[in-house]
């Protein structure tokens, strides 16, 4: 029986996200298991909205700025939470100021904890209403997800770490991401998550460097 | 062998369109099979975006607005077209003004060449480049689809048909719709091509009054 020892790597796609960003809940909650019955890897890359929005001239989300769009948006977010069987309750705050948990998701960007983490803290703000941008909520979102995670806490305060995050959010708006969440395959850019399952699709086909 | 000749009332689903909009495309080429394939009749709502626009505080759409949402707009239609198996192009001119193909559309709503009308007026914007806000290609347009091209066009441009699109322009802002397509099953609103099948679906369950 053949056997090669060689590792083949594995298509990735980008998944540009924040967790004041409802659609990006959806796609938090979705994109593992999607991603793997594609055989595709998922790079996650947390960035913040917030400045995005000001780079744009917006003082806040545009479903705060647009009333219709926002009415629409909740509707829309119901709707399509029971489609794929997650739970979803309007948020007391819209949008919610996520520096701390965005902060801890770029220094565990690449570590195996980092799916577990960023989906407890979905849950926190889209189902559970708490606010998500306390240690508190954060240490909870860690708990049974690293061994300490009040060392995590700690090391995503460091100055070295919040510079990550500022730069990460420069790079987002340097490759004319404006919304969340945003993939990439390759140099394909897809927008929301009514395109998650194309992005996946794509990242199959996109050779591996 | 029993037979009911009672004539069953089929469920009905609005779709607010406008020649302009880009997405609106997809979904005047889609519709008609996807209404049928599932019972639905498809009530046509052609309005005006520009008025809604404007109301909103922009002078054009959010597309030309937006340079990276434009950008990657076009990137998106190219690749959703594709998947669709719809021919296009992006148009050299955009938005396109449409009123004169626009009154066609609300004088012809109900009648059964509404839909061969407005999937002919798409195909020039977005595949042929044409100037679609032109009485020759509203012409072409309405030639084999109705008996006197002229004599439809003569009846667009009268005061009583006008005002029938700014006014249903105006029941479309007072309806909620910032952009098109919109979709109405019964009060359930969903906006965009994206929603097409669930506006459908939603349709289906809707109690015929």
């Amino acid at each position: 029986m053949k056997n090669s020892t060689k590792s083949v790597a594995k298509p990735t796609l980008e998944m540009w996200f924040e967790f004041g960003s409802n659609y990006s809940y959806l796609s938090v909650m979705r994109i593992e298991e999607l991603a793997r019955k594609s055989g595709v890897s998922v790079v996650w890359k947390p960035f913040l909205l917030g400045p995005i929005f000001k780079y744009l001239g917006w003082d806040s989300s545009p479903f705060v700025l647009q009333s219709n769009k926002g009415k629409y948006m909740w509707r829309d977010m119901a709707r399509q939470a029971e489609k794929y069987g997650l739970k979803f309750n309007q948020p007391s705050e819209f949008p919610r100021l996520a520096t701390l948990p965005m902060r801890v998701a770029i220094l565990g960007a690449e570590q195996p904890w980092i799916g577990a983490f960023c989906k407890n803290v979905m849950v926190q703000n889209w189902v559970d209403d708490l606010d998500i941008n306390t240690t508190d909520m954060v240490l909870q979102a860690l708990t049974g997800v690293v061994p300490n995670p009040g060392l995590i806490i700690d090391h995503a305060q460091s100055d070295v770490n919040k510079l990550r995050l500022r730069e990460q959010t420069e790079e987002a708006r340097n490759r004319g991401i404006f919304g969340g969440p945003t993939f990439f395959a390759g140099e394909e850019m897809f927008w929301g998550n009514d395109r998650l399952e194309d992005a996946i699709e794509c990242a199959r086909t996109v050779p591996v460097g």
